[in-house]
């Protein structure tokens, strides 16, 4: 009674169902498992080492900026939480509670860290003394919970895996700027590790953080047209400083209270990665981050020689400190190419008998598709020269379809129109009223991502109530 | 109004009173901050760049024996827990529960993970399929929640972070050897990294992990004499394979239950490398593991050429792939020495005019208090020879306490005497009744270690019982 023997299978094409080919590549590519706990996610081995890749490319970019990781509970008692009367009522519908410590009912519940300001808040109003001891720049890699209804892989689940940037400063300006200066890290780091172009932005106070004078975005858009947050940066001011009674004395010899920052970026970026750049075969990495970044197959393996030509190759290759697997496995080589599709290898460089004899090898992107036969004594600087064309060609394909699909509009119908219809964004002037906003909802099905820092004049008046705007939005359907 | 200033304060000798030593050292070398979490802790960036140092090094050794990372759910439902029997027995009483999800009761309460045995059974079950997949070799990185009674810094807390190895196996021999194997991975880093001489043995069945066959551990001495588990390694047989219906189709074709391991370390170690190492100035590190491995000060930094000439110095060692920082901030020299030595960097190297003068540096050791006036042009050599040094007089210096002072003993009198007056561990014989090992509590105040994997013949009999004992065991005072 053997079980079913494990099969590469074809997966539903985006543009039948969308949502269950998005489904199908996080499954098949074995980037997840749906646990028996409900809404609750098993990142595998494979999906991982995406991530992973991801932590040490943003850490080291953290680091290179003076931010220092530290560890902070897991569990936060319910009166720390309340403290900050819109951070809790922001977070109190999706938390968490633990009411009990082995077999003892706890005197008061607590939350499972939904996000860690407090946390941090405390311990600065115990640690920090003087403005010589600020900045502090602080991160956390670490999981998050939030009680979450329906539940997406990647996109949203009960928990994910974030770092969360939390940061306290002399000044406002200088809060502000880290604020931007985090932004920016985000964008590049989608733009240089991910290839994903984004659009930077403020968010609206009705999709600003809870508690947070202001919160900035990365909105990505997806193969669909659709945006996805991909990474925020909050301005505090001085509001949490003051609810957790976090002080300093000042140059001036006098007790101030600090300015304060967090910022976010989470799993949710490999659901971005997914729909930006995979296609009907399976998922499509980008190099930066791809756990192998070229599969080595060697054709007609039993053939004398070939194994040992391709170690070589393989070797060659991981002496470039390119990450590099052989498959020497008694699969296919229909299979391995399936195999390897599926799971958005960049490159795959194949050698046979008769590419031998031709003292070449073949080398194809799984981006293009393409084939290239390399003369052997040109692989290193070949595959190198690829794998940044890969690289490039992701990049400037999602950066096309960013630029174009975000349609100027001056009418709700024109909006709706280009959520609905053209599968984009929409970007229209907007009087800068909360009332407007929700109506769009209503009017077009979409919300706002943002106003962009890149600003443009469209027009005179808000396309919902005919007054002066002054402001230009962007809008989406998101996720 | 102004804050105290900081100033960083002399520490209890660990003559004196070595708990409290241990905790001023956590403390005034800024490891840790006590919450107001009750029994959680935080970990700030002094420790934690301890922390990432073991763990990058410890997960370099995983990977390079073919482990894979993965992230299993935090929550996980009473009901997958109670599957397997004995290990919900362990754990129950220090599990904490949540009951409540925003709004709602839940169902069913979830625990915060304390292990996660469970979940990986409850996956394997999912997608184990045939034995060409086997073996499966994963390892998490995550924190666990244990609702303990009494919590120090690093030894005993409610939340700890560690790394949770769990493997799968297609015979009982090549998990056995795994089990092993991560042993020994443990013991080499903690001779390589942590400077730290270990004792490799078994666990006595009341010792052992809640369901293991078998419990494999570390033990190391501390200075006070008393013995800290540093690490463990589990066999568990083919028992939660099949209490969580683990199943594969063997080389036969039929239906298997795989063997199982799981191995952990965490947290715990620098509270192990504190009580090894450090002394009444402070924390004492190791250098792979140092944050700061050379500090470069500047004396009398306002005469002209001096920073430029420290800055020179610490680029060379930078250079070097060391880690390094140049203190230029206007504290005075004394302080910066005492905050230095507090927090247990190898090597500080001074330099000043009149070291200008005579072409040469000066370089103190942490460990033994020396000083070297390096020639300039000798730096890069010195440096290395000298963090060479340091990692071997405290790997000496401990492995010289570890072999002096474990006793071998008779009598129950004399185990009491090697424990509670010379402050040591004791071998003897033991008949493998666990009765003896209880009364042994009592009567000498000590528990059982290990049985060493090297065992020797120190006689015939049991010290309690009388009876014949063919098997050596180590008492000790545990932390």
């Amino acid at each position: 009674m053997a079980k079913e023997k494990k099969q590469v299978k074809a997966i539903t094409s985006m543009e039948d169902d969308f949502a269950q080919w998005y489904t199908d590549i996080c499954l098949k590519a074995e980037l997840v498992e749906y646990s028996s706990v409900k809404g609750f996610l098993i990142i595998r081995p494979y999906g991982y080492a995406i991530w992973e890749n991801m932590v040490d490319i943003m850490d080291g970019m953290f680091k290179k900026t003076g931010h220092q990781n530290v560890a902070m509970p897991l569990l936060m008692p319910e009166s720390l939480l309340r403290k900050e009367g819109e951070l809790v009522n922001g977070f109190a519908p999706e938390v968490a509670w633990v009411t009990m410590g082995g077999s003892e009912e706890l005197e008061e519940r607590m939350a499972v860290r939904p996000t860690s300001e407090t946390l941090f808040c405390d311990h600065w109003s115990r640690v920090l003394q003087s403005y010589k001891q600020l900045p502090m720049l602080y991160n956390q890699w670490c999981s998050v919970v939030r009680w979450e209804k329906t539940t997406r892989p990647f996109l949203r689940s009960r928990e994910f895996w974030w770092q969360e940037g939390h940061t306290i400063h002399e000044t406002a300006e200088e809060a502000i700027a880290e604020t931007e200066q985090q932004l920016n890290c985000y964008a590049d780091f989608c733009r240089d590790a991910l290839a994903m172009p984004v659009l930077k932005g403020r968010k609206t106070d009705k999709e600003k953080f809870a508690g947070a004078e202001a919160t900035y975005t990365i909105e990505a858009m997806m193969k669909d047209g659709k945006a996805l947050q991909s990474g925020t940066s909050h301005f505090f001011g001085d509001k949490f400083s003051r609810a957790y009674d976090v002080t300093f004395t000042g140059r001036d010899n006098r007790l101030q209270y600090p300015f304060q920052t967090s910022w976010g970026s989470s799993t949710r970026l490999i659901g971005a990665v997914i729909m930006t750049h995979s296609d009907n075969n399976g998922l499509v990495l980008p190099p930066a981050i791809a756990p192998i970044q070229v599969v080595v197959i060697p054709v007609a393996m039993h053939k004398e020689g070939v194994l040992d030509a391709a170690r070589s190759l393989q070797q060659r290759i991981d002496a470039l400190g390119i990450r590099t697997k052989l498959d020497d496995s008694d699969q296919s080589n229909g299979w391995k190419y399936a195999e390897y599709e599926m799971k958005g290898v960049p490159l795959r460089v194949e050698i046979g008998p008769k590419d031998m004899e031709k003292g070449q090898c073949v080398i194809a992107r799984r981006d293009t598709g393409e084939k290239y036969f390399v003369p052997l004594e040109e692989l290193e600087a070949k595959v190198q020269e690829l794998l940044k064309a890969v690289h490039d060609n992701l990049y400037n394909a999602a950066a096309e379809r960013l630029n174009t699909r975000i349609y100027p509009c001056q009418t709700v119908e024109e909006i709706r129109e280009a959520a609905q219809e053209k599968h984009g964004f929409a970007k229209s002037m907007w009087c800068g009223n909360e009332a407007c906003e929700v109506a769009m909802k209503e009017l077009a099905g979409v919300s706002s991502r943002c106003l962009p820092l890149e600003q443009e004049k469209l027009g005179d008046v808000c396309p919902v109530c005919g007054k002066p705007a002054d402001k230009m939005i962007v809008w989406g359907i998101a996720y």
